[in-house]
């Protein structure tokens, strides 16, 4: 597995950061407990690799996050578009309550927009007595439901709202909303296409 | 119809906005050419309705755009969730090139985000010579194939980039990247979900 | 006064947003009770002017929030500056708690950054026993001691922390934090810089 | 000097990313090329210390960027406050063509708005002929007139834009617009407060 390219060095970054506070070199390394040498290297991305540890120091002496010191990766799409065929779609089994509840089959992503996990999930179990609640997640879910009867229930897992959704129907569901899915009252296992983002 | 509910009036936006730069209602009317008890009316939601002319007007006076200065609606969604039966999926026919080239079937959406536009999209053109684009849209969008052999064609629509994704594949397409779908070579009609966010 | 002039029209808005969503003139009539051509006429910036209803009625329609609807301004910098000449600047009294507590004068703002705005605060009075808060704002504040010693009081009001800063000092508040200024005890009138954004 | 302390750990930020795109440990291990029990070790936050070459495999691997893998650092304000008393100010000479452009005393700062930079700067030329332009800045630009008047020039330098700005004036300069400032021809120097966000 290769590794991503960067956009910009660190040192590139570094530097902007500092010049932006205007903080002069030799400030920079004091505040580091660095000879002064040593920040020129790392300015020009030479000398000893960069460490996490050396990084998180440099953000709190340059009073930015770390986020802001890391470098963008270059674009993984091709001419502004990524796609993927069937039979790359990792599968993964997903576990709740010791069943096999749902099957993911993950759906094409980018690094461009990592907040996008688009899935087809399988809906495994048909009993809504025996449903499983997660605690909701940070993103936005939009579901189309592909095949079977969804029997959907969300909010408090105590006390929860539900619905049935035959094939065909769509639904949208806040960040941070807890919620669970399988199909109505013995009707076997549903699929459905679920968008993240 | 009916109209949605607002979060909060005309009035408390625009007396916020004018408070927060420190102007007095006597420099506000007087910058509006209006009586100061007209002022008062308008920040306490009395008086003569608002029009979009006084609105555009208040907002170069109050140094602000028109958006700031516009109420956000009360949710729409239930307790976090919105769903749509297929009985109730607008179904529109998307012309291109003279043909019908798609049928757009809308599926739910939210006012609480505007950019998610999730559409189930019959690609009823089965020859890739008779692609027509489209110019692109301010959106993110990613299309999972549920029927059909698809065939995607992007990028310049002089010379355009292309690839064949049969059922099951799933594809992400930038904001602003011109693109088109079809069926494969005389293989009928096909079906994706569509979802633009 | 002269009213802002749009980049944009609601007409161009209106029509952009319901192609976005795949909605037809005639479905979008019928959603609105209007007949077809006036929505021709409304998108093509013809006929009867727009309200402010009609307007919300549309956003909630098209399924988006007003602000997604309204224009923005063309831009009121001059080759990307603005500036304000100090006979220019607003002067307005800023009464608390029956006392003219601060007095403003309102530097340079501009449309393209409604957040910000910059103020030369003389603060009035000399008694941090007398020192009355605000409720906190929602927008960052960093301050500059211009003239005197200032005496901060910030946090809950009934238990408050507090500093002197004397001439050249400066600080920083987060939105939504109660805060006061006066100067040290009997030491006259100070003066500072206080930037909003 | 003390590095900042962080709000989450990289395990903890690694394997709420994993779970999220709905991989398995035993698949994130393959495609690093490690053991499973590395994984668990690595998000569990035992075992060999997290290097940047690492960190970034992995960012290539969960398909995501740096930034979204590095945790925050807690909070550096005191009840959501930072001051800075005038003899703690670095004070930094600026360099431009030769001479002694800029003096820079920076102001307070806070690691949690990174893009804020306020300054006390003494304009040290006095003389508009000898003005040094900067190729602009990635922020916005604020800026008072506290003493002297000022020889504002703006835009292309070969053919600026130019005004002069007396005490007490305020201007405001957006992003990437190059920029000089001298105090006017012989008058000596003069300072002003700039506030970039």
């Amino acid at each position: 597995m290769t590794a991503p390219v960067l956009e910009e060095t660190y040192g590139d970054k570094i530097k902007a950061r500092r010049e932006h506070i205007k903080m002069d070199r030799a400030a920079f390394a004091a505040a580091l407990g660095k000879p002064t040498q040593d920040i020129e290297a790392l300015e020009e991305n030479k000398g000893a690799p960069l460490t996490l540890d050396t990084l998180t120091a440099i953000a709190g002496v340059l009073g930015t996050s770390l986020a802001e010191l890391t470098p963008e990766f270059v674009s993984d799409l091709d001419d502004g578009v990524s796609y993927q065929l069937p039979q790359d779609n990792p599968i993964i089994k997903g576990l709740r309550a010791g069943t096999n509840y749902y099957t993911y089959h993950c759906l094409v992503r980018t690094r461009t927009v990592p907040k996008l996990v688009p899935l087809l999930l399988e809906v495994n179990v048909d009993d809504p007595d025996a449903a499983a609640f997660n605690v909701g997640h940070d993103a936005h879910e939009v579901i189309y439901c592909m095949e079977g009867d969804i029997h959907f229930k969300w909010g408090d897992p105590a006390n929860p709202r539900e619905v049935i959704l035959p094939q065909g129907s769509s639904f949208y569901i806040s960040p941070g909303v807890p919620h669970t899915l399988t199909t109505t009252k013995g009707s076997g296992p549903g699929k459905v296409i679920s968008i993240n983002f």
